[in-house]
């Protein structure tokens, strides 16, 4: 149950292409680009994500025995064709952005450049990897700007979509500013900070709430990690008053209650209470920690309100990206043997040939414009090319980045985001980012609009 | 990169309470029950998926030695609890609904009983499963309601929210009456069948359209499976056109195109146009499919405006259910160690105690109303029990039904909706299915609501 390391994760229609390609004996060089047609209009920019996970995908692609003779019961497939499918590996070059990169629409963010018939098997795991990492990576970056100094915990593994939408989800969140996820086993995988807390049915295993929370305590005490106690299933006040009277036995015992969490009702007005009776009762360094239904829209409404909540556990908004829960990205031909190509389909038009996209930063260090130029063409003066090379021959050309290492980019790219792009609300068409098209891209387009079909 | 048989695919809480539990010695029998606490405004019903996939996980429970390891090293677990969840299995009974069947909030769709520290440990996991695969599949039910006489195929891979989400919308929209799906490794894992057509980059990889047309058509000669081009690249009637042209070749060489494929522009328009084309032509048995950016509604207003359109591809809209990408399905405690429980938290208070649903059908089987009321209570009279035994023991209790089944089933659950039902926009409140509460059920709530905690 998963099947994201098998060949078959695509869409039928490539391996019949491919069948075609082999009986005509097409196996020029192509070049498909991944990138998004155009931003939800709730998106000022969006955080590149899934990379690493795309470039593992094709290292690792092969057809297994057990796949092959699937194929070849169905009876669509010739002999030949499936021999030489058995012997197909990945062996072109890729260019991307770095992961945590920020970019817009119409800008290439992987480029492949391999035998047709590679870079066309590909198309339906690359766009599935590529597009839900950079989906929720750009949705936790709008809650990691509307609470740039709360501590966020990624909530969404129960409601993200299947198994690998929750480790993805743990990760994109982590990568774009989260302190972590409530998600073992992305700890495991992916070295990312874990965080827990409790859940109403333990209290209620208890007679009395107060069982629960002493009970627990004593479970952890001596132990690893934080002392997160919940208080909302009864009578959140009154939970709090427990605490206060509880904290003093906990304390000789070896315990502290590092925070309480609140899921439900009004959180800021629970908040204040709570964080009154904490206060009053000696217990100032107890934060208190919110969840239920959080997304950026009311992380910000709490701190603006002055909620004294000190982090968030975020969960199905960010997971599902609820707000916009698919981008409108794709994988196009751009070029085949040697010779660029255009899709020309009503409203889907793409910008042919490899491409290279520019970026100029001002001296403050704020990004200000972006060329999405024809990757021949000589490079501008003073900007920086963000697709780079990460695949040769099928080989990673470097070791995967440290993930801390992809977060730190992130988190710069954030902070290098123009003021009017911060918000959350979506700008009007003429705030958007810059980004233009270079005269030479514009010509091939043109040229190629005038050729026979 | 999938990681749905993990046990460590679960929240950090879980495995933390799991220790308390340990630690106090707490193995009482628990009921957990999973239920959606309200519909999504747009939705009338829900159908239910992802049982089949739940006991899966459940049969397969247990921690490997690489897990524990890490768990350890954690620093948050004690040597004695990790030895004790080495051991660890599901040994529990199960209750669910049948896959395929229709239900309403606040109705438990699985039961699990069992040792608290199992029943609690799985409750991500089997959120996980059945929430996303019961979403899709209520989506593709919607599709399916507005388009009866229409194939359906899923075309919702590339943009799903990872491997198994796009392996979960093939089966869920398969099961709700969908033909099929493009994704190839779901017909090889679930039996389903997989359809085919071409993409934009098969066009453009040849010079003209129509060597494009004819070689694909070569390459299938002789294969099982339809043949569908697809004519939108360039200019979509002068694509008819060269069908109409090459069509006497193909069939001389033994091909026979099946259908035409749009993806871009005015639907309706484009189909009309091409429909009398290709009937001028002679081509009366090639069928139109239509795919592009298409959900429930689309598919309902091409049909409604008349666009001779045989089928649709329907691809993020569904595999992601973009109008609602998610329910607000949970998990809770209902029954600890004999004693009915009670979650009371503000807004989120649930209904206590094992509990089983009856459902009323009239003369004409349309379903007609549903009572929720405690599993102990005496059957009612004339009312179905929706709930049934399906593992026991921690082992299934029949092999897993076929697929087939549970989608005949589905289509039967369809068919008895009441009229107002479905229909695409959610009915008001007073027009909603009924569901009651028995008496018991709310005395037991009542009570419990009186005692200390």
């Amino acid at each position: 149950m998963n099947g994201g390391d098998s060949a078959l994760l695509t869409d039928l229609y490539q391996l019949t292409m491919l069948q075609a390609y082999h009986d005509e004996g097409l196996d020029g060089s192509a070049v498909f680009e991944l990138f998004v047609r155009a931003l939800p209009a709730q998106r000022n920019f969006l955080l590149l994500a899934g990379i690493e996970q795309a470039l593992d995908f094709l290292e690792q692609l092969r057809l297994d025995p057990a796949e092959l003779d699937w194929l070849r019961a169905t009876g669509r497939f010739r002999t030949d064709f499936l021999d030489w499918l058995r012997e197909l590996r990945f062996t072109g070059e890729v260019h991307a952005m770095r992961e945590g990169t920020v970019f817009f629409a119409n800008e290439p963010v992987l480029r492949v450049e391999a035998p047709i018939a590679q870079a066309q098997l590909v198309e339906s795991r690359l766009l599935n990897l590529v597009h839900y990492a950079t989906l929720v990576a750009s949705k936790a970056a709008r809650c990691r700007l509307a609470a740039p100094d709360s501590l966020l915990v990624d909530f969404g593994l129960r409601r993200a979509h299947g198994a690998e939408a929750g480790l993805l989800a743990a990760r994109s969140s982590y990568l774009a500013g989260f302190a972590g996820s409530a998600t073992v086993l992305a700890g495991q995988r992916y070295g990312i900070p874990v965080f827990g807390t409790m859940a109403h049915s333990y209290i209620e295993v208890h007679e009395l709430e107060v069982q629960a929370f002493r009970a627990y305590a004593d479970a952890l005490t001596g132990l690893s990690g934080p002392l997160t106690l919940l208080i909302d299933t009864y009578d959140t006040e009154a939970a709090a008053r427990k605490i206060v009277a509880l904290a003093p036995l906990l304390e000789r015992r070896g315990a502290r209650v590092t925070s309480v969490r609140l899921d439900s009702g009004d959180l800021a007005r629970h908040a204040r209470r709570v964080r009154t009776i904490l206060d009053e009762g000696g217990l100032q360094g107890v934060d208190i920690f919110a969840s239920g239904n959080l997304d950026e829209w009311r992380l910000r409404g709490l701190l603006q309100a002055g909620a004294p909540i000190d982090g968030f556990g975020v969960g199905t908004a960010m997971s599902t990206s609820a707000d916009a829960p698919a981008l409108d990205a794709v994988y196009k031909l751009q070029s085949y043997a040697g010779r660029a190509r255009r899709k020309r389909s009503e409203g889907k038009a793409t910008w042919p040939g490899a491409k290279q996209v520019w970026r100029w930063s001002g001296p403050d260090g704020h990004i200000e414009r972006d060329l999405v130029a024809l990757a021949d063409e000589a490079a501008p003066a003073g900007a920086q090319a963000l697709l780079q090379p990460v695949m040769r021959a099928g080989r990673r050309s470097a070791p995967p980045e440290p993930l801390e290492a992809l977060r730190e980019h992130a988190a710069a790219q954030l902070a290098a985001l123009p003021e009017p792009l911060r918000g959350l609300e979506g700008v009007a068409a003429e705030q958007a980012y810059p980004v233009a098209i270079s005269a030479p891209l514009q010509q091939l387009a043109a040229s190629l609009d005038r050729q026979p079909h």
